[in-house]
């Protein structure tokens, strides 16, 4: 019956500072590779498409990356967010366990997502930007950008994948409430979109083609440039804000995580809050165990294989190092739609590769029935996504009560559930099944890859 | 460019007691009557459905009630709930004056509602109830009475108006996710309910359908009682929790309210953020305006009759002194569902016979406009109900800058509008008009009435 201990900061510690985890990494990440010439690209290659700070941030090697003042300013509106002692839930596993988390779900778009989109809008606009463009699936990442452009007075354009614009109108009126404008992808602006609908009229479209059409307008628009949610580097620096509070609100608890969890779809989530503690492990040999929860019909990390690959499905991005299923795989629609992504970024790829970090690979139904444990005893009703953190944490509590050990955990709860009642609703009516992937649906598009392989 | 600044409190400055204004009204409010005798009601008359405790609030002449720390421990959950000053709304509406909000969007339910309902889930739990009902529109209130009772472990049973059953499922997966039941009303578990079917099988329900099913089932069930989230004066004194965190917030940033508005539904809203400031006015003789913002399609304070009126459609409550529009007023099916109800509770309606508040009546389109003005300057999508409260800002401070006087103006945003999404769908595609009220859409359901008139 008591409320779970929530732990806040004042606005003065919002972190003033990235962390730039290429700073401390045994082995650097590969470079990505150009996709005609296979040589590493270079600023150049991107300059079209990306401001040259975000170009940067992206190869940096500098530890701390200063936040913005004007940026430190909208997070304001949100950050920072609180940090919750999950006293319920411990309380109903029985865990000798202490569960934190961090609370995301706060920020007006309703996930952590807006903290790289208003860096993104901020530098963007410095630079001259007058419009950004980006691909969105069910929209989660194109309303963190609409917000952060309504900030900045940025022209948004949002290429959403047809099927969901039509299914899920609710994401596309609030990109239009902050005044973006939203297109079913694919769509007749751009040549990509154009050619899919000739050889298809009634394509429901992909996160691929989408990519595509937001990288070609951008590419061929003056005043114009694209941007990214997740899977790039300066992505996930700007994520490094979560884990950065995150340690200051448990420093005032007195405590410190053992074993830190988020869900993984490209990692802004699970970089978001874990990246500011393997900083402990490199500099101070800490043993802080970073787990990666991915879905088990979408396992990158724990069944990919470590290789070049394109980052969308039509094979127009650079070449990027990471542990993929192929460009070319369909993952199962599961209602964590922002898990549904192919390949992992290049840093995390590389911190797997050696061994820095862990992965996990959890079944729908599991991921649900702890999202509603969840609900009942914390009172937030999360995301799909969210949920296969809360999954893996149960599953370590447990442990920890058989070992009789008490650890401490912590793991980012990325966003509210809110638009994603029709989830729920499908798993209460027992509509949900796991799914075994079978060998060939597994590997077919990995084993039609003819990218560079890495020894 | 910049963000609204945010004031927050820490959890220890969570006010200890809610403020009851009947200690302080210049005229108390008249006595409910009971619907056969017409005699005042007596606290035997409510003990079937209510707790003691909470029948003691409703009369209670206390200037202060204790918080109870239970109630206290789960309000930290969410609360203290931020302040902002709408910085970027001020800039739009190029006004001297200051604008603030309280947002209370960030419960767990989404809203204000949670406010009460944990302090009604507690007090029935101390007396031993194990299940409340109650009846749901949309769904706001529903759910906030499921996410209390989850966290007392108490049994809570929903029956939620049919056509909203059917056609906004979400809010009924989000109760149904905290334990709640929820059940299509007409049903067949009551009289009231079955007597309708009878009738008609395919009775769409009506929020005083689902009213009278809720008291039935606790008024003939062995443990289980009724719980309601508005217009009792138990109700609004829970809320003043709202305003009494707002003035130590605004004293925080040296300041102190000209004008405070909310929304107006049945009171609950409203009453919350403005008692609080009333206070002075009562106690110092300090001049704060403070005006209750209806739709002007359910005009009940602008335009209604200050008469003996019931609370539910069919005629079963207690008769209420309120200013009413009748008890079988229809209002329009208006997005802001929570602000279609027929009257106002008994307090304020003595407030505003007596002029020591004020009314206004706001039509949907300049609501909705300003909900898109609000949304594209502060960020936060909020409610079509909260949308009221913007206009009649913006109205105020486009009057403060004619008038060239620097006025400080406080409102209460009570909540998100995640689950509305579709109301600004239908606004974005002109499908909404307003409709100016004929004499006998408006006054038919007044005239006739036979209950009590008052002088």
């Amino acid at each position: 019956m008591s409320a779970s201990k929530k732990i806040l900061l004042s606005e003065s510690e919002i972190p003033r500072n990235y962390y730039n985890i290429q700073a401390d990494m045994p082995n650097p990440m590969l470079p990505p590779l150009h996709p005609g010439t296979k040589q590493p690209i270079g600023p150049q290659d991107l300059a079209a498409i990306f401001p040259m700070e975000l170009i940067k941030q992206e190869v940096s090697q500098e530890r701390w990356i200063e936040i913005p003042d004007e940026v430190r300013e909208i997070y304001k509106m949100y950050r920072p967010t609180p940090l919750y002692r999950a006293a319920n839930l411990e309380k109903l596993l029985d865990t000798p366990a202490k569960i934190y988390y961090k609370y995301e779900g706060v920020s007006p778009a309703g996930s952590h997502k807006p903290n790289t989109a208003i860096a993104q809008a901020y530098y963007n606009k410095m630079e001259g930007a007058k419009r950004l463009t980006t691909e969105t699936g069910a929209g989660q990442w194109g309303s963190a950008l609409s917000f952060a452009c309504s900030k900045f007075g940025l022209g948004c354009e949002i290429y959403m994948v047809k099927i969901s614009y039509d299914q899920k109108p609710y994401r596309k009126i609030m990109m239009n409430t902050w005044g973006a404008e939203v297109i079913a992808s694919p769509s007749t602006r751009t040549n990509s979109g154009r050619k899919i609908l000739e050889q298809d009229p009634n394509s429901p479209g992909s996160l691929g083609i989408a990519i595509s059409e937001a990288v070609e307008k951008a590419a061929t628009t003056e005043g114009t440039n694209y941007s990214l949610g997740s899977v790039l580097n300066h992505v996930l620096l700007h994520q490094t804000i979560i884990g950065l509070e995150a340690e200051k609100q448990l420093a005032l608890a007195g405590d410190f995580p053992d074993i830190v969890i988020a869900p993984f779809g490209g990692g802004s989530n699970f970089a978001g809050i874990s990246f500011a503690f393997l900083r402990h492990n490199f500099q101070e040999g800490k043993n802080v165990r970073c787990i990666a929860v991915e879905p088990a019909s979408c396992p990158k990390l724990t069944k990919g294989e470590f290789r070049y690959d394109f980052g969308d499905t039509a094979g127009l991005t650079p070449l990027i190092p990471m542990y993929t299923l192929g460009h070319t795989f369909v993952p199962e629609p599961i209602h964590a739609g922002g898990l549904r992504y192919h390949g992992a970024g290049a840093i995390i790829s590389q911190l797997l590769k050696d061994k820095l970090i862990e992965a996990s690979a959890v079944p729908q139904l599991e991921c649900f029935e702890a999202g509603v444990k969840f609900a009942k005893t914390e009172g937030i009703i999360t995301a799909p996504e969210a949920t296969h953190g809360i999954a893996q944490v149960i599953r370590e509590a447990q442990k920890a009560k058989v070992e009789g050990k008490q650890k401490t955990i912590l793991f980012n709860l990325c966003g509210h559930g809110y638009f994603d009642m029709s989830a729920y609703q499908a798993y209460f009516n027992g509509e949900l099944v796991d799914h075994e992937l079978t060998h060939e649906e597994l590997y077919s598009a990995l084993e039609a890859l003819d990218t560079p392989k890495i020894n």
